[in-house]
């Protein structure tokens, strides 16, 4: 069927695509049911009874807009956290975040330098806006802090991606390491630092907000999505100076806050008991993970999020068909996209009844291989 | 506070601004407490209690994303709407389907043809794709389908928005004048019909949606936030070809969507009893606002949306005043932003005790002006 004639340029020439392929897809496409939902680092945990409990105390008033201005949301961020309202500005989740800063920064053709298997929701906002994606191999499974600032001079990037801790991959960085790397990056470089896994990284991996809330060209991204387990709430914010942070004002939807959304983040920050208890079941999850793989032959990664990554040991059409063949048995998880880390298969951490299902599954995939 | 030094020339030269201010942001900046919600359109009349319900039933699982693909919620559409699947895109409200239709079409520079007047939000988006707004002015409230149509031909413009039925006047064209003007359009100019308030019109009011459904320069946009009483869950939808409605995949945020929101609109959708309920009740409430206009020797204007402008007959000072004493009384209302169409006052309808406090409020706020 014809499309409309005169999109821009930009816009024909891309494709249309999704990031990620959603597990319902998966269903429908296959004809399987998802048993174990452990592939798109979700929280299976769930949310704190609290949060729910706020979420049907919400529900009558989901005919009003949410306040526009996100006050009393990003009040309570800024108590949280430390810092000031104005250091802050909230959106539909990391990902409209994302998409937002590379608009505010990106022109057709600039180069844009993340790490080659990074973050594929970035890269699809970077091609978007027409960006030219500069990618860092990861060395031993981490990014690469060093190839990262090589590629950044070497190109007068303007926006620079990392992810602390990593995915896929799992990995991190200790908070001194990306505190020296940020302060040492040109001011002509804006850098991401997504820290949407910060919650259940090991001490000392997280700068301290003050490290950084002075540095106008470091933005630094947070989520409800995954240890608060409120992906389907879209509520993500970020981090910066007030003149950085206000730049979102500038472009972004500021009508786009679920009202619900808005009341199940400000619960589920009230409720840190409840998070440390899921940080503990996601530790814990970890190391079932991690020893399923052993018990299998196959060697889990250090993790520092929700999820494991697992080295299968060969290559990445060998680790895909043990996402396909797991998915055989309603358990879905994902892997990542190139060499080398697609090697490993990826697997998020969850409640027993999704560990004891991939426990029984993955022997069975692995033998018919 | 300095912000980073290096945006794009086009988002340094914007402004921090909100297209429109909340009431949450009026009651804390005036000290105010809002009693009486009508002055953005939402609906007090409030969701279905079957979407209350809904709401509840799908609070435990918003642990997890939505279905990227919003397939469930298509369908849905598509079986009410009497179309197919892929004729419609979703998306976070309508505002956020606008600011990507702007960004498939605007580079800097070009001309972008709407009503003096008309929703800011759209051009707000315009905006900040660096387009140029070419504005044609409302003829006795209306707005005027041969200048719009003169304009753009003479600009070779290539996107026209359009609002049927009116936001700020509440005013409409007929359905065979939207089709003759939406056919004899250049295929070179992509129309948005903003439709926000069709179900809320009266007979022959809209197109059918086989009139325009093999337009590729065609895309009409409608909600949830309206008639069913549903703002805060953003959720909004694009029909137009498949060609057409696939561009939106090429840059949309696909897991942008709330879960619970989703949830909210399957099974508002289903509800239709409820919203002929509910129409009915804005219909009483049109008049019943008309009549406390009348007598406060004001003119209503006539409306086929769930507000009403009112001509309070002076310029748009005196609106304003009136505006601003009527919130004193915690009636918040809005009013048109420019001359002619801001002689008039802009009011929600919403349940018997808004209107009784309007009703209270209005001739204390005249007597005092």
């Amino acid at each position: 069927m014809p499309a409309f004639s005169r999109f821009t340029p930009l816009i024909s020439a891309l494709p249309a695509s999704v990031p990620f392929v959603g597990p319902e897809a998966i269903e429908r496409n296959r004809g399987l049911m998802v048993k174990a939902r452990i592939g798109a680092n979700e929280n299976g945990f769930g949310p704190a009874p609290s949060v729910i409990e706020a979420i049907g105390a919400a529900a009558a008033g989901t005919w009003k807009y949410a306040d526009p201005e996100n006050f009393e949301l990003k009040q309570a961020l800024a108590a949280h956290l430390g810092c000031q309202v104005n250091n802050i500005a909230v959106g539909e989740g990391i990902d409209s975040l994302l998409g937002l800063i590379v608009r505010m920064v990106i022109e057709p053709g600039m180069p844009v330098v993340t790490s080659f298997g990074a973050y594929p929701t970035f890269n699809f906002h970077v091609a978007g806006h027409g960006g030219r994606l500069v990618t860092v191999p990861y060395v031993d499974d981490r990014e690469h802090l060093d190839g990262l600032m090589e590629a950044v001079r070497r190109e007068n990037a303007p926006l620079v991606y990392f992810a602390n801790p990593d995915n896929p991959m799992g990995s991190w960085w200790d908070a001194d390491s990306i505190v020296a790397f940020a302060k040492a990056l040109p001011e002509t470089c804006l850098m991401i630092l997504d820290e949407a896994y910060c919650e259940t990284g090991p001490a000392g991996a997280t700068p301290d907000i003050a490290a950084l809330i002075d540095r106008p060209n470091i933005i630094r991204t947070r989520t409800f999505s995954k240890a608060y387990g409120m992906a389907g709430s879209r509520v993500g914010y970020a981090i910066s100076t007030p003149g950085t942070a206000e730049a979102f004002d500038k472009i972004r939807n500021h009508f786009g806050m679920n009202r619900i959304g808005v009341a199940s983040a400000l619960a589920a920050l009230k409720d840190q008991a409840y998070l440390s208890q899921v940080i503990g079941q996601i530790k814990a999850s970890r190391e079932r993970i991690a020893a399923i793989a052993e018990t299998n032959g196959l060697k889990p990664l250090a993790s520092a999020t929700n999820f494991v990554a697992i080295d299968c040991g060969r290559d990445g059409a060998y680790a895909r068909s043990i996402v396909d063949g797991l998915m055989e048995h309603g358990v879905f998880i994902r892997m990542p996209g190139v060499a080398p880390l697609n090697r490993c298969i990826r697997v998020s951490t969850g409640p027993e009844p999704d560990m004891a299902l991939l426990e029984e599954a993955l022997p069975k995939v692995l033998k018919s291989l």
